[in-house]
Order: C-alpha cells, then sequence, then structure tokens
C-alpha cells in the first residue's frame, strides 16, 4: 500500500468531482448550438461557472476556462512585459521580468503592483505572500481549495487557478478577470468564453472542477486542513529530531509578527538535507513505497537544483538537496509515522556510506 | 424522444471512451513525477498518443495534444502568414490570409501547398477536397472518425484533429507534427508535450480521445459510414421529392472524374431552401424534436449568413437559408424518415404563410 505525499503536483480526484463528470458524459451537446441538447449543454457550463466563481469568491469577477492554470498565465501574462520573482512557477516566470526580490524567508517584495505578478502560494516551500492590493496577476492555484480564499478581498487584477491541485480533474483551470480588466485572445476561432479563449468547451472538466472547488471549500470551512497542518508539524518535528542539519524552508515564517499570519501552507513541508540530492530521497522514498517530489513536478523527469530555493539563498548544492512533502486530506498520522521512519531509515544509510 | 442529427457539431460520448474514462479517474499521479504514480500516469498518457497516432496514420509523425483542433490551429497558423481559403473553419480562417479560390462545388485550388492550409472536409457542407502533398496545415477534423485516414499518405506537414467530433470528450484534440516539422510554443513553462505545449495534462481527456479514435476507426473499417450514407441519401431524396427549390450543396460533387471519389463526407447534407431562413428551419426543427443546425455551431448562438455558401457563389440571402444535417452511426432509418415527415409539414407551413 503506497503513501501518496505530493499533493501539490497534483490531487486524487474527488468524489463529487467523479461522480459530477459521469453524469455530464451523458450530455450530448455543443453549447454553442442553439437547439435543445446545445443549450442543455450550456446551462451545466454556466452552473460549473458560477460554483467555481462562488467557491472563489469572484461572483463579481468574470471566469474565463482554459486548459490549467498554464495557459491562464499565458493568456494573463504574455506581451505585457511584467515583472516577477524568481520564486514564481515556471507557467508566470516563462513570461515575466526576474525583477522582484525575494528574502531569506521566501517574502517577495512588490514595487508596483499594477504592473507585477504575485503567487499567493509557493508550490515549492508553500510560503504564502502578503499580496499587496491592485496586483496584476496573482496566481492562487496553490492556495484555492486549502485556505479560505476570496478573489474580490485580495484586489488582484487577475488571478490563476487550476482543477486538479484541490480534487478535480487535470486539464482544466480558469482565469479570473475583474471586471473591465481585458485580456487579447491568443486562441481564436468561435468566439467561446465571451472571446477571449475559442474553442469547443471541456464540458466534464468544468464540471469537474466545479464539484471539486464546491467540495474543496467546504472541507476549508470545516477546517479539516488544520488537522492536516498538525500532521505536518508531527511529521518535520519527527524528522527534525532524526536529522539536526536538515533545514526546514519556510517554517521559520510562522514567527511573523502577527501571530494570525498563516505564513505557510497546512499541507506543504520542504527540507533541505545538505549532502544528500533531493533526487536521490525521491527514488529511494520512492521505492520504499512513498510519493514525494524534489521541486516542482517537472516534466522532464530530470530533477534540477530549485530555482525558488537559490532565489532564497540557499546555495545550489543545498538548493538541489530539498524535498517536498505535500499532504493531503487523506493524509493519516501512520502515513506520517511511517514516513519519518522510513526516512530516518534511508538518512542512516546515507550517513554511513557518506561516512 | 428526440433525434440528433447535429453531429458535426459534437457527437454523443462513446461507450468505449466512456470506461476509458472512468478507469482513469482512479490513477492520482502527475505524469511529470518522477515516482511510481507518476510515472503510471505518464505510461498511460503514451498509450494514448500511440493510440492516436496508430488511428490517424501517424506512428511516425509526432502528436502534441491540445485542448482541442482550435488550439491546435492556433499553434499551428498563428504568426506564419498562409494561405487559406474562405471554406475554412473560423479556427483557422482567424490566423490565415483569405487568398485561395473557391469553386461552386466548394473545390479549393491551392497555390503553393507549403504555405497554405486546406481542409480535408468542410463541417457544413461535408465536401472533401483534394489536398496536394506537402500542404502546411490541414484541417482533417470532420474527416477524423467518419472515412479511412493516413496522415503519412496526405504529405501534409502538420494536421489538426479533435476528439469531440467522433465519440471522445470535449476538450481534447491534437496537431500531428510530421517529423521535422516544429512550431513555436504558445503555452509556456513546464515543457509538457516536447516544449511544444505546456502544462499538466488532460489525461481524463487523452485516454478517452485514444479510446473513441480506436473504435472509430475500427467503425470506418467495417464500412459502418456506408450505411450513413445510404440513409443522407434517402434523405435527401426525401426532401428533394418534397421540395423541388432545394439545393443539396455539394451533392453533385459526386459526379466528378473519378467514379471512386468520395465528394463529400457520408453523413453530411447541407441544403439551401430559398426564402426560408435556416435559423428558423432550426428552431421550429427543434421545437418538433429534431437537434440540427445552421451553419457551424457558433458561439454566439446567432446565426449568420454562411460565409462557406457565400464563398461557393450563394447570395447572402441564400446562404442564410441553409440546415445542415449530420448523421452519427446510431441514426436509423426511422429517424431520417421522421425528419423528412417533419420538415416537409414545416415547408407546407412556411409556403402557406408566404403564399
Amino acid at each position: 500500500m503506497r503513501i501518496y505525499l505530493d499533493h501539490n503536483a497534483t490531487s486524487p480526484l474527488r468524489a463529487e468531482a467523479r461522480s459530477a463528470m459521469i453524469a455530464a458524459m451523458d450530455l450530448v451537446g455543443n453549447p454553442s448550438s442553439v437547439h435543445a441538447e446545445g443549450r442543455a449543454a450550456k446551462s451545466l457550463m454556466e452552473r460549473a461557472r458560477a460554483d467555481v466563481a462562488e467557491a472563489l469568491g469572484a461572483e463579481d469577477a468574470d471566469i474565463v476556462f482554459t486548459s490549467g492554470a498554464t495557459e491562464a498565465a499565458a493568456l494573463a501574462c504574455a506581451g505585457r512585459d511584467l515583472a516577477g520573482a524568481a520564486v514564481e512557477h515556471d507557467a508566470v516566470g516563462a513570461w515575466v521580468r526576474d525583477a522582484l526580490a525575494v528574502d531569506a524567508q521566501g517574502a517577495v517584495t512588490v514595487d508596483d503592483p499594477g504592473t507585477s505578478v504575485l503567487q499567493l502560494a509557493n508550490s515549492e516551500t508553500g510560503v504564502l505572500q502578503q499580496v499587496p492590493a491592485g496586483i496584476a496577476v496573482c496566481d492562487m492555484t496553490q492556495v484555492f481549495g486549502k485556505l479560505p480564499l476570496d478573489f474580490m478581498a485580495t484586489g488582484a487584477r487577475m488571478a490563476l487557478v487550476s482543477a486538479h491541485k484541490l480534487g478535480g480533474p487535470k486539464g482544466i483551470g480558469a482565469l479570473v478577470l475583474r471586471r473591465g480588466q481585458e485580456v487579447p485572445a491568443q486562441i481564436k476561432g468561435g468566439g467561446q468564453e465571451m472571446g477571449r479563449r475559442s474553442g469547443t468547451e471541456n464540458i466534464i472538466g468544468m464540471v469537474g472542477f466545479a464539484a471539486a472547488a464546491k467540495a474543496a471549500m467546504r472541507d476549508v470551512n470545516d477546517g479539516h486542513w488544520d488537522r492536516v497542518a498538525q500532521l505536518r508539524n508531527i511529521l518535520e518535528n519527527g524528522l527534525e529530531a532524526a536529522s539536526r542539519k536538515t533545514i526546514f524552508v519556510g517554517k521559520d515564517a510562522n514567527d511573523l509578527e502577527s501571530p494570525k499570519a498563516v505564513a505557510r501552507l497546512p499541507n506543504t513541508s520542504c527540507f533541505v538535507t545538505p549532502g544528500w540530492k533531493g533526487e536521490t530521497q525521491v527514488m529511494q522514498m520512492d521505492l520504499a513505497g512513498f510519493a514525494v517530489s524534489a521541486g516542482s513536478a517537472c516534466s522532464s523527469g530530470k530533477v534540477r537544483a530549485s530555482r525558488v530555493l537559490t532565489a532564497m539563498g540557499f546555495s545550489p548544492a543545498d538548493a538541489a538537496s530539498a524535498v517536498r512533502v505535500s499532504l493531503g486530506l487523506e493524509t493519516t498520522e501512520n502515513d506520517v509515522l511511517r514516513f519519518i521512519e522510513a526516512w530516518t531509515d534511508k538518512l542512516s544509510k546515507h550517513e554511513a556510506r557518506a561516512a
């Protein structure tokens, strides 16, 4: 029985999403068609749009469904010469000037919100940002479904979100646009999504996204992530007890001025064990039955030194010695204890070899 | 019990696609992750890619999965100054110079294949094109799954295909690239799809596409569309008997030089009844229980005079009086006979009002 601890890469499909998607499979129509079958498809799609908007606190904004947060990032950022920090996800980093300072805790200083992008949480470290009002683009992918979220209250002009990070299917996400904010279409043709993004709509995906988002926000409101945060703390305390030299990235961020500040995602632990490559740890833990990662899931399958960690001041060698564990709602205390045990065992073997 | 005759807009999900998609819902991993869950997801995705390639006769080409043919068209055509004809789908037409001549039968003359786009079949009329070897981009969306298709044999540099036209889910398609042909990425980030199209992959969609494509080509090879062509002919003969003034677009294209030439898609009939608006017919037939369309499914829900028909020499008034009926494999003779009866009844009432 394997233990999946890589929820920031992707989360299991929620039961609510699964059943909504299966129900949507029976629908025949193209939402652009004027006949009854088309109107039924359109109605289902607009219900999904409203549900996603409500979950996001974006009822007064426009939801443009895309194939994921990566496409939403391109739609929001391409050709706009926005400033960003080196801790942004590659999907955003591909389009922005690396111009914003990052401190040792991972906090980004934004000079001019209206021409800048800033993530709400980092996928590798879980570090949360204080996003200034009026930010041009905010990547909310990792926060949506894990913490309370109110798009309008953030003051962001645009936001990126993704379904598969919160228990929806892969391949569907959205760009959220404050009213009055426009983007030039990159995919043209039939004029779907109010002309902002053409192409016959991924209705099954949209319906799964909406069902997952509703369920996710219910779980957020019911406080289920508090339990996950406790498990994450058990994990970090257990690993720390086994290895004094291991550094927990962003953990000190909990000691901010405001005692109420939630400084990291509740589920994420990123830890550096100098001299023990993250890539090696991921493979050893995989063989031991645990799915974790070294940095963001990377399409090449190769693991590079984390750009996020070097931006925070880690040496390339230390940045290449990081592992990310990201828990989910189904994670149990036993899962965490077994991880600690297995990791401690591997660490002893690593140290024996290194000695 | 409604009768769905709008398969060129979108087709019902095939049972094979449905069950493959439901099975894929249990898979947790992100295909970019290196652990066992990630590798399992990647393996499923690559199996889907190989199946789509095989169904297309494109084993020696690259399949770049996209969110649909519309995105594939943008990826293939944007920024390339390609020549096209006015009969191309809007998703292609948005990117190309309207520079190629169209004759009264809908046939396009290509001057320079290497800098031109040409559809294999028109979605509104079903008219098939003789695509010259070396065409830069070929829209195969309407042919894939209805007729035998061999991408390599066409000599096209690139092709666009879509899942939902052949019984796969909406929101997934592909750009097919002959080896050596490259496209600049429009969606950047994680480097998925060999750097050509980033973003966590829509695995459930890919698996549904592959299962539908396999099943569709089996049906093609088993000759099931011959029966559909017979039903289409029964339909046209029935309507013609009721209305001498109705024109069947592209029907004469069957009398080409080669007696073996398949000049139209087997399932498509586009007919113009001068003086009776297509939009009105679609709404009347919808109320009578039939889903048909006037031209391509159009996101606005409004029906314009078909650009395809005006390009073939129809007057704007006649082009606005067209209806497209597109049959599917589940269409029965009784469906067709009921359509003829209902349409004839509506025609009589229209003529009584007009008299």
